[in-house]
């Protein structure tokens, strides 16, 4: 199996498997492991690496509309050096600042690559699943997209400090909380805008019409790009992105761009599933980022 | 710096860093990795290793005498085995159902060598720290000590049934939770005996006076060991078993022996911080199993 058709098997499974989160009782839970051969190019310093890792994490749970409360990671390093480890403390420690959640520390192992566990845990009585998008709603994005697929080009050539600026993301959890009266369904991008629509469609069953010209393109993916299809390509199948991707009602529209303090686009309609995920009229191919292992 | 010096620093850094578990708002959080080259010997079935690596988060929740409920895991692999996947979900569910919680997923990552972090969660409003030893108190262990040392003798001699069988063991949920009006001082043992001792003594400012011939070494022990020397450093160092180790006050022993579903040993007395950690009368070291890395 892939691992692709390994998270469906998962999904199949376990209830909690095919959103962004778990829910237990009210706590949302999720946990996420990055490498370093597939997560952090070289160059990227362990304070971007914690702040990435937990954010990733914490991310998920602003996709669940909840206010995320604490983090965890396990650090797994062939050496511990000191330096190091507070620097990666440090980021973990502000990512979990700028979303009014507390790291708590975690754990540490002597592992052969720099690997990175984290977990995220975080507070909704109602949170928004990928299940809920209608026919007519609005799909929306917060935010920009292609940040982290400009930052790889950067980090390729040797500039790493716009490469750390642009992967030190902050985690909409504020947006999410805002959104969760609001949004019918929704998940981040992290998968890249396309699968995200893909998968929010099977989940709502559900079709998508949007308009690329009206996706937020990140201004850095203008300083790497030189054709349109690379564009396109940072855009909408990179990924490694955590904005939010959500429907709301049509008439809501508004009522969230002004509610939310991060820009909100939105980039099309929910159709009846039949329509299928349709870019400018065509279909949008469900690809993304594809890890080294698939 | 090693490990452990290296989880001292986290120690001082974070404040949820001392405890085997973190504490948010009522929440217990915990997590950790574990891999194949340390953790899962040749013959450790995919579903011993779900069951094991759940068990020890569920156990740094027990230890904090929190009703554990729910647990996450990233399953980490070069390959995804639909049979392999299943077994290792099947042995974590089941470790959940043992101690009422629930195993919600997690995630998948490519990964070179096999790794699995979990992570679990638990409520208490005043969970029990290692910090509240007081000079007086009897020190107890829940169940026998030597599993896993056992475990590992018998996956070297090829016997993987005698291996996994004892590599499963029940998380202390239930014991921890009863635990939680009584006991003053409480951790796992999965540092091994010895090691638990010096923390709980570090952690209290107090020392330990046990008697050998008091710890409960698991009669699988006597099965793999000849002499004398190796049996003990099975029971107090070797580790990787996950009892409770707490200390109460002298009168609640009766009590707590009477309302745990575990066999309760009380192994000694808990003495001042001058006296050290002492066992039959001599120090203890501070010694336990050695990760590879180290």
């Amino acid at each position: 199996m892939d691992e692709r058709t390994a998270l469906r098997m998962l999904a199949m499974d376990l209830p909690g498997a095919g959103d962004d989160a778990a829910v237990v009782d009210g706590t949302v839970i999720t946990t996420d492991m990055l490498h370093e051969t597939t997560d952090f190019p070289a160059g990227t310093t362990r304070y971007t690496a914690g702040w990435r890792a937990v954010g990733a994490s914490l991310s998920d749970v602003a996709a669940m509309g909840a206010q995320a409360t604490a983090a965890v990671a396990v650090y797994a390093s062939p050496e511990f050096d000191e330096a190091d480890l507070r620097a990666f403390l440090s980021g973990a420690r502000d990512v979990c600042t700028a979303v009014d959640a507390e790291y708590v520390g975690g754990d540490l192992d002597g592992h052969e690559e720099f690997t990175v566990a984290t977990t995220a845990i975080g507070d909704a009585d109602d949170p928004v699943l990928r299940s809920g998008a209608t026919p007519g709603d609005a799909v929306c994005v917060t935010g920009t997209l292609g940040r982290s697929a400009a930052a790889l080009r950067f980090f390729d050539e040797g500039d790493a400090e716009r490469g750390n600026d642009l992967f030190q993301f902050t985690p909409r959890v504020d947006a999410g909380v805002r959104l969760r009266d609001h949004a019918t369904a929704m998940m981040d991008s992290s998968d890249g805008l396309a699968r995200s629509l893909h998968q929010l469609a099977e989940a709502s069953d559900c079709g998508f019409d949007v308009a690329f010209d009206r996706v937020p393109v990140d201004p850095a993916v203008d300083e790497v790009t030189n054709d349109a299809a690379d564009r396109r390509e940072c855009a909408l199948h990179f990924g490694e992105d955590f904005e939010l991707v959500f429907t709301v009602p049509d008439d809501r529209v508004d009522t969230v761009q002004s509610a939310l303090d991060v820009d909100v686009t939105r980039i099309g309609t929910v159709t009846d599933s039949e329509t299928g995920v349709v870019a400018d009229g065509d279909p949008l191919p469900d690809r993304g980022f594809t890890h080294a292992s698939e």
